[in-house]
């Protein structure tokens, strides 16, 4: 297994899991342009299932055809490429071991309001499709969480058990305002539960320096946590994952531009994350003005 | 296993699928007067659940005979039967390896006002029925949506374990309105739904150029997509099923004139469509006239 | 297996069947007075579940014992006993073989307003109890309708598998008037619907010549369906379970006078339906009483 | 198998059970004081998950402790010892084969409102602790009655084929008013129920002479059934149970005068009852005086 | 197995249980400062969970990092350190065998108001994890009572089965006033519902004087139950724990200063309780001196 000696300290935190699983995220680690580092570049496509293919992929139409965001995550040197199981599927064969699947295991989408997802993959069928890991999102605060937490719960042991990497997104909904949903506060909590629920690497927003007025709030000021400048939280939602033993990595959520996703990025990376998820960002836009980005990204994170 | 270049280049698309799936797959292709063309059609009988015996079959009334569908299905040369357990288990012996065979594994009726489907048949009695692949219906933006697409998902992992071809039947209802249920903006979504969720075959009803006022509107108009020519939009849903590498044929619905469903036809071949799914404007008129109808319809897929 | 013309004919129809289905079903056909003619009568006793204890018995008590029914059902020459588990236990050893019998898994109870049905039986259970049918029940129109279809089709799919043969009591009620319980609109289509599930056996309730406002009545109007005598209306329920593919049988329901009774068997005999089951006009009365009249019955079924 | 001509009879109407059931039941019938009479005392412990410890115990405080409970049973010779999971773990190995055994497997509690019980008990655990059988409660009109009985279902499935003995508790509530909770017409329809269900030994109250006003009241006075003395009422529940072939044993609720309690063992006697579960009456007074009563009981049962 | 008379008594008391089980409870009951005395003190960390993680952490910020509270189970010499699933993946290869570990198998979070939990763990998970005992929270009172339980149910039938020792944290909440969640005559049902549901270990929380005004308080006042001094009310709930044949232990709730804690740990002693759950008092206040106070706290109950 070729690694690095930060390859290697990481790992050591996953104490309990078993070869296949590490081996897995040795590989997530040691693929793409970010190769050895510690950083992390993940690709997400589900926003078709989210807000639909034509809010997804009309502003930049060849990401219609799947085959696109496999070869955007192959020549823009990402870690790794997630997507529901049909997207996986269609470029099962063509793509094999060019750059590792993560299988999105539920979803949402926007023709209902449930807060709730629909589970549409499996451990079973992410080991068909050759895949390193499964994803899944769960909603901390909505009617449903306990449910979610229970998917999440009986995946993520069938995962492991075959090996497979947890990836956790944790996006807060339902019981808080609409702000509160990147709270510093929320998001810290929303980290945490998923650290403990046994997910390998977390996924959350970047958090902003509201604080939702619920009763986490007072622990901030009352213990000064600085929440000011964006590196600041990011070192929290670090130190709310275990302390850095496990791997979080932060979406920038909707498009903006380049100048405030940059800064984002140098924020996370000094404030001591493990990387991005960047979605719409990348697959909306010409391809080769995408892998640009992802190169001035992957420079900030290898500290160029 | 006997077929032609134009389908070989579709099973290519299906990269993931074991060597069972893709028999019958291209069994279906090979099959009746469209055989080797890569375009479908597929006899649907479900009515007699959904709108009862009498308001499906008085009008024709050999069509209470099961064995009638099985017969017109293999008369008039279509690629496919499609129908509930209790249908197909009648011709089993009578009509074995004539026609390819769908079981439809859910079904609504009139009976009741709930937006949900009953299970009523599975993966394993489609193998005891000697079937090619299995059929099942979602309602997006239904209150049952995620138990739905929960319930395809379990199916479709069976199904592809066993060999058998997926057709996912994908209808809005509930959260639009009626006229929205057919909105191009909607039924684009729908079918992009049905990709993800790992169908061979997609199935949606042709869309008019209606707009839903939803999240997903305004990126027709800033985009540019064109829709109001049927073609156009029937070129924009094989788009939004994978661009193309995923089936997807479409139905028209009620009954209507003659020169309106060839007319419809014509848009679905031009558009890139791969077929039609014809019910009721086939078992709905006496069997000549049905075979006569067929006959039109293929020779304009066959581009005759 | 020792048959006749007229029942190899029946059992044809059941083509997708394994040998001890069709065994089972050729043994109820050729039991009892009307052995071997196509017709069946059957005795069914869970109006102690249904209706309570008394109502059901304390007319004729010596019915409260278990054993009077399967007396009952052999001196009378009956087709086949169904009932609950708990019934059929007790005359296991003592009526081994002396008459087939059918497991009825589900039943309902007055005690409650719901319109639901308990499970009580299993296909485990019938088979440790040597019987040749099990028996189940479903409210088309009902909120349960969904739920039911789906106990249905997983005891069904059990039991065809086991060798046993399916019968299903379609029930309307919930969605429409009490009237349109019985009317020969919505018993048609409930009919049909139990065909579809995979029935081997349906039992429906004769239907009146009244037609429900729904969106089945104009079917009837539009395409002069003959309703008002009652042998057109049984010949048109044959006609909804497959064209006489799948044999139906009719209940009277409560008790009545025996010319009334008389008046409906001929109906049923003269419309090509399948026979009767008969409850409480046989076990409600004195036992020789009973017979008498179910020799009368029989003699209308065999053309005397 | 030691047994006598009194429990060989009463053994012979369970004709579908396997040997282990009928060992095990013959074992409960030929324990302590009444030991092959065909009468039987069970002692049933579960009052402290149903109304709380200290409203089942303090009045004798020696009660807290479960070794208390077996000592009882087995000094005061009845015939059997029903209680939850907890409470039999804590005699498994000093009260080894010293009394029968019945693992009660649901139970309420007076915490919450709702009709409902938990589930706490299995067969696989009745194994364990080597009971001689299960016993579950229903709630007859409760709105939870159809999951309860599929409960039961399940669980006497399995019990039957481990050999164990089924004890059903059939207690009505919810649909009827309070008074109509004893009332001969729900009871008789509850024990009914129950041995349709497949139970091997039924408990009810001890019904009263009110007739609640349902569908079953006019039977009772069409039919003029004999309601006026307890007695009567007695041997029209048994009637009730399939005519005397299953078991049915009672019990009287609140703890009464000694007189009141005598009176009603006399009349269940005298009406053919098969005997009486005995807790409060019995574990609420000292130990000495609780043997006195049961030895008072089994001499009327065995007719002294 | 190295044990002491002290033990070897309490495991006297769990006589159905296997010898792994039995191993287990033993190694719970020999480690730390208590080691032999039959008392117990056990770290609890599932606040981040229920609390957050800054509300739980954020005064003592060493213990963000999983290994602090590993670390300090261990060299404050406590019984056992219970936690959730990821928590104790962190540690599973540095610290194993030096400590028992707890997989608390459930966990709130007050993201969302519902009363209820989410299972993040299992047997499975426990075994992997190489742990001794599993845990599991239920609320009596709640309108998830029933399902609680069964939950409770399964997961302790499999961990028998595998070896485990069950702690059943039994928290009222829901059906009662907010002082009555700590009322001495609901936590004593709480912890016999608890007993009887087979827990080897029950956990509640220290009870009050007040006395909830329900079914059981006049219990208290006709049979003099004492519960003024704090003592008699632990005395109290070890009697309603079978009789002291099952291990009650206590929290205190929430962090209060140290003379009220230590006279709290004097009442459970004196009174017979088995020891306390500690986490906030322990890990949200410097390591030695946390360690201190665990000190004088295992002086107590070593009698010194």
């Amino acid at each position: 297994m070729i690694s690095t000696d930060i390859i290697k300290k990481i790992l050591k935190n996953y104490e309990s899991d078993n070869f296949s699983t590490l081996k897995n995220l040795n590989k997530i680690f040691m693929t793409g342009k970010l190769s050895g580092t510690g950083k992390l570049i993940i690709l997400p496509v589900d926003q078709g299932f989210e807000h639909g293919p034509d809010r997804s992929f009309a502003i930049n139409a060849e990401a219609y055809d799947p085959h696109y965001h496999f070869k955007l995550a192959i020549d823009a040197g990402m870690s790794a490429f997630a997507a529901p199981l049909g997207m996986l599927e269609t470029g099962f064969d063509t793509y094999k071991n060019k750059v590792p699947l993560i299988l999105k295991c539920n979803s949402s989408n926007s023709l209902t309001k449930l807060a709730d997802q629909s589970m549409t993959g499996s451990v079973k069928e992410a080991v068909r499709l050759n895949c390193s890991a499964i994803g899944f999102t769960i909603y901390p605060g909505s009617e449903k969480i306990h449910e979610m937490i229970e998917e999440a719960k009986e995946l993520f042991e069938e995962a492991k058990s075959a090996g497979l990497v947890c990836v956790l997104w944790s996006y807060p909904r339902g019981s808080m305002s609409k702000q509160g949903e990147t709270a510093i506060n929320v998001v810290s909590y929303a980290a945490h539960m998923a650290a403990l629920c046994g997910a390998h690497i977390i996924k959350v927003k970047l958090p902003s320096n509201y604080l939702e007025p619920d009763s986490t709030k007072d622990s901030y000021i009352n213990n000064n946590i600085e929440i000011d400048e964006l590196w600041k939280r990011v070192e929290h939602i670090v130190k709310c994952c275990f302390n850095g033993r496990r791997v979080v990595v932060f979406s920038g959520g909707e498009a903006k531009n380049d100048e405030e996703l940059i800064n984002e990025i140098k924020a996370i990376n000094k404030g001591g994350g493990f990387g991005s998820i960047i979605g719409r960002n990348s697959f909306q836009r010409p391809k080769q003005k995408a892998i640009q980005l992802i190169s001035d990204i992957t420079n900030i994170y290898k500290g160029k």
